[in-house]
């Protein structure tokens, strides 16, 4: 098999053959290279254990259960956003981080999901099968909604389990992933955000790193804690230098197998406007909340999302600007070309996949045509509130709801019925003032944007400025009212209608125009999608079916070493200390965000300062991944991946472990710090033991 | 003349006729309406008094003299530019402030130049005639272009002033300024920043406003303090609610007699761009300044700047984005259209003024399909540097020089050259870290808004990434060393090329677009002037030649009252006091940017708390006016400009004094300050007697 993977990596990416590259199927693990490289045996039980010990936030992250018990690890920045729907004026979860000391002090979270994942069934011939023959793109973009919507409703219906068609290499198969839904999921245990962010933005995506980026929660079932039979094991110690180690979470999105006139689009258009809207954000939040400390409360943990994804994607627009990344991207395609046109009479397959390069191409520039409206009126770049995204999503389940499953618009289908309607129903603060801020600015962006004088602009303003007709939607609208809200969904169109509400009602001005550009950009990924899958059906001729699809934030295996890196001709080590926290405190002059809590530098005697802190390691990660555990080859957690660094942003296109690195909390840290600094003993024994002590409630 | 008021009001503004609106030319000023509205006389002797004691920061700020030995005074954010340049990492003259305690204290600043206006004379029918009947806007912009040059030539040559030729009301006159230059101007006194930027960018425009933005200096003259014989005494106790003002200072730029074309599209393309580019810078330099102390230093000046910019221009924006003042605009334009075409028959002026608007819409739409690369490569947004804007002063001096004085760009004119001269030889310091940083950046801009793979693009990025290609730029340029660039300035267009200066030959690879892009822009602004002569040519006809042009970085007289407003129902008193500051301090809980100088708290008890600290009033001023004197009836100083409140941004188009004010320090609390808390005895005591205390030295 070595063949093939020197090939592929010549193709794809620069050091496939001996890099540490892959987010794997679960269904189609790497157990070759596994064995070779690694002397690895991959076993079925294995496998099945961490897939089930893992757990994803629907919010967009990772973590694992650590105990029977339901007890389950994730990052601090995963659950910040159940800590800042909890938090108050009085009571802020976020800054101040919390322990509960028994059941009875764990916190109900607001409208969080997990899913974990228990079987993964191929339907791409089922799928493909149902798309009539030379159908056109509209025609063939129905059917495979149609086949979908089925297939999901049939297993839900069949197994009560949550169940996704999820489109793997861009289109080359089709997958349905099942999972278990668990809703009653408690707060136990969150640092200060000033321990779990040490270094703040500055250190955002930066190594070396003192980061104690953790969150603890229970999963429950039926008002009790959930028994769980696949859990890891933490722990004490954590990995060692040069340790193999197994990354076990849900990567959301890269675009490896883009092609090049995807990529140049994605560096010349997206990137570049996704930024621009970005600058704007963190401007607007930052100043705003620079006017108050309620303010900054409210703002925080979208200030802290906005400024993470801007360091992210400098870093990718940075890789695509780099020539070498793009000539080898350029040469990847050529080549590959070159071996399809050489092949063409020898297998059907390679005419359509030669083909595809065009039908891409084509559909990228209709696509890019239309991308500043898309965002704008589709996207909701234009309306950025939750007031808009409540009022959308009533007006459209008012109108989707009665059409039959098979037809309706993706997020309305009866298999995400139940996640749709724990979000929307969700009590989470809405801030009035925050609100109006970011609506006003975002209409503001859309007058500027397609100008003014527009006729629907015109009539969106309706004769006011952005800010006065910002003022007057927020105060005017309703939807805010929870009960509000249930009355119209329950109610129907009908409801929605009659209640005259001023956000449902620009949601209904501009909802022709946000769907016609939605129906475009539809059809046309469906042409892609047909284009990739011509592309994999000829790779798959040349190279076999192995390697890995894009990430879909669904469960993947990474893997690689603990491992340091050379950086400015300077050997960076892959662990920290805890004396490193204390170290580059002092050297920053306790300024914040370099300032460490109070009760640090009260415990500061008590702790092992050789206690590993943070480490890096090489497994092929991406954001999604925020979470995952990390664990050894006995399937024991020996930390968990909270980060990439710097180098490692251009994965999102070619993964290379020259410099690149996930970064990670070391187990060892976890334990020292719930044990000597935070007195969590009961957690700390329940991580030790896998299970709860009992008598403790 | 009542009439004449009413009429223009209608036509230009919404309440000129009662309002305190004017940017009033020294030679044309207001007298009617100051003896109608406030029974006052504005003698010749006042208004040469006035004008003589008159500052123009060439940094781009205002002030006044104090005393007959040279003192005078500005603004700290005016002085801050001259501050960063004296500064080191040892010693931060903007953080920690600065007095000198005898003349031999006193520190000379680098490259900065005041200009005091000696006289105005009207050369409108030379510039006019010199332009050939007929000529098409190329030709008529040379010729516009060398009588300009000829006229400022022969001024200088005759006087030894500085000379220059401004063009006024769009091109409606030129009128030729003559200043006497001050090129040794020393560092007398500067509070530190924290106070004198008291509340940081979340006030800034605001008010109520505690800020103590002042910062004095002494002009020399061979070496000694100059004597000069205009200058304004400082009134112990400031102004009172009520009072008549006037501000005497240099507005840099307005827009109010712009067409609704020219508006539109300021609005939807001019303004959107520069804060698209203001965000991005703002994220650049903050979060590079909170990665160090030294960072943070560094980049200080710049990221106030930017800051300062974009709150400015989100005001600007959303005062276009008024459909209120937009439909005043529209109203006044199509009324004035509606007079010029009903007396097209009666006079020849009418006709071509008729026409005017759609040349105007026209070469607004040609200059505006060219704005994005203009900007780039003209504009120098693509290089954001200044080893960049040596390099091409450099290079194009090297070409320029050697052509005859009136076919040169304007800007290396015999008339501009000792100002040129200073600033290009200036020895500031240029930080490598920093030049990197935004030259990186802004080559990063460039490839996202021209497409990465345009060819001029690719050379200018030579096969590197932007990060790349910045390193190698600024690491290899010698322009940084201040004899390298007196060799290539006086060794002239050989010596440049000779000298193979990577900087230089970007350029130069850059210099024949952007000269080509800016000859189009020439001829256009060419086409717009003599359109907007002709609209001024009718309404002069129609109204009179009363009134006040645009603002253009010269010296102007404003007046107004002291004066509170109504803002969400509440009534803004006039004036704050120093018992407002402590106050405000102890509400924000002395966080950043609302912590108050040790010195402050140290000396509360000394201080009169009674004493008012800032004023709101309603002269008509705008950005460039900091720094401004105010005066009363007498010509005393007051207080000193510094700002505008946020209902003041919209000025740029329309001038109301509704609710927008202008923001001033009271003389009070300067004198008070430097008093109780600096211990500033001396220099208290020089304004008070409007002379140096000899014996001190």
């Amino acid at each position: 098999m070595k063949y093939i993977w020197v090939v592929l990596g010549f193709l794809m990416t620069a050091n496939f053959a001996r890099a540490d590259e892959g987010m794997w199927l679960f269904n189609q693990p790497p157990r070759e290279i596994l064995r070779e490289r690694y002397q690895f045996d991959a076993t079925d039980e294995w496998l099945e254990h961490l897939q089930k010990a893992s757990v994803r936030f629907n919010s967009g992250g990772s973590g694992s259960f650590i105990s029977e018990d339901g007890l389950l690890i994730s990052n601090h920045h995963v659950g910040a956003d159940a800590l800042q729907k909890l938090s108050t004026h009085e009571k802020n979860y976020v800054r101040d981080g919390f322990h509960a000391h028994s059941l009875a002090e764990e916190v109900k979270c607001l409208d969080l999901e997990l899913n974990v994942l228990q079987s993964i069934e191929d339907v791409t011939a089922r799928v493909n099968a149902a798309i009539p023959k030379d159908a056109d793109a509209s025609k063939a973009f129905l059917a495979r909604r149609k086949i979908i919507a089925e297939i999901e409703k049939e297993s839900l219906d069949k197994t009560g389990l949550r169940s996704d068609v999820i489109t793997l290499w861009q289109g080359g198969a089709y997958h349905l992933y099942r999972y278990k839904r668990y809703t009653d999921v408690r707060l136990v245990f969150a640092p200060q955000q000033q321990i779990a962010f040490y270094g703040g933005d500055p250190d955002n995506f930066e190594f070396p790193r003192f980061d104690l980026d953790i969150c603890i929660f229970r999963a429950y079932e039926n008002g009790k804690p959930a028994r769980v039979s696949n859990y890891l094991k933490v722990s004490r110690s954590g990995p060692r230098d040069g340790d193999l180690v197994f990354v076990s979470g849900n990567p959301g999105h890269t675009s490896r197998l883009l092609t090049v006139a995807e990529l140049k689009n994605v560096r010349d258009q997206r990137l570049p406007m996704t930024l621009e809207v970005l600058y704007r954000r963190e401007v607007l939040l930052g100043t705003w909340s620079e006017r108050g400390e309620e303010n900054a409360r409210r703002a925080r943990e979208m200030l802290f999302g906005v400024q993470n994804s801007r360091k992210a994607n400098i870093g990718r627009l940075a890789g695509l600007l780099d020539p070498e990344l793009m000539g080898t991207k350029e040469k990847g395609e050529e080549d590959f070309r070159a071996q399809f046109a050489a092949k063409k009479e020898t297998d059907a397959v390679f005419p359509p996949a030669l083909e595809a390069y065009d039908r891409i191409a084509d559909a990228t520039k209709i696509l890019s045509g239309q991308v500043v409206p898309y965002a704008l009126l589709e996207g909701g770049l234009a309306f950025n509130c939750d007031s808009f995204r409540i009022a959308r999503t009533l007006l459209r389940a008012g109108e989707e709801r009665p059409k039959p499953n098979g037809e309706r618009l993706r997020e309305f289908v009866d298999s995400s019925k139940a996640s749709l309607e724990l979000a929307l129903f969700s009590e989470k603060p809405i801030y009035t003032d925050l609100e109006i801020l970011t609506l006003s600015d975002s209409l503001t962006y859309l007058a500027t944007k397609m100008g003014a004088e527009d006729p629907l602009v015109k009539k969106i303003l309706a004769g006011k400025s952005p800010r006065e007709r910002a003022v007057e939607l927020i105060h005017d609208t309703k939807v805010r009212d929870v009960p509000f809200r249930k009355e119209l969904y329950n109610g129907g169109w009908n409801a929605v209608v009659a209640a005259h509400d001023p956000m449902i009602e620009l949601a209904q001005l501009v909802d022709p125009e946000a769907r016609a550009l939605r129906k475009v950009a539809e059809e046309q990924d469906e042409v892609k999608q047909e284009a990739h899958a011509a592309i994999a059906r000829a790779r798959n001729v040349l190279l076999g079916t192995s390697g890995y699809p894009d990430a879909t934030f669904t469960l993947r295996l990474a893997f690689g070493t603990v491992k340091g890196y050379e950086e400015d001709k300077k050997w960076i080590a892959p662990f920290t200390t805890l004396a490193g926290l204390y170290q580059r405190a002092k050297e920053m002059n306790n300024r914040p965000p370099f300032d460490l809590p109070e009760i640090w530098v009260k415990r500061k005697s008590r702790v092992d300062l050789k206690t590993p802190f943070n480490f890096v390691s090489t497994p092929d990660i991406i954001g999604g991944n925020s979470g995952s555990p990390v664990v050894n080859r006995a399937g024991e957690f020996v930390g968990i991946i909270f980060d990439g660094n710097l180098q490692s942003l251009p994965w999102d296109y070619v993964y290379s472990d020259k410099q690149g690195r996930s970064i990670s909390v070391d187990s060892a840290a976890i334990v020292e710090a719930l044990d000597r600094v935070y007195d969590a003993r009961e957690i700390a024994a329940e991580m030790a033991s896998g299970r709860r002590k009992q008598a403790s409630d």
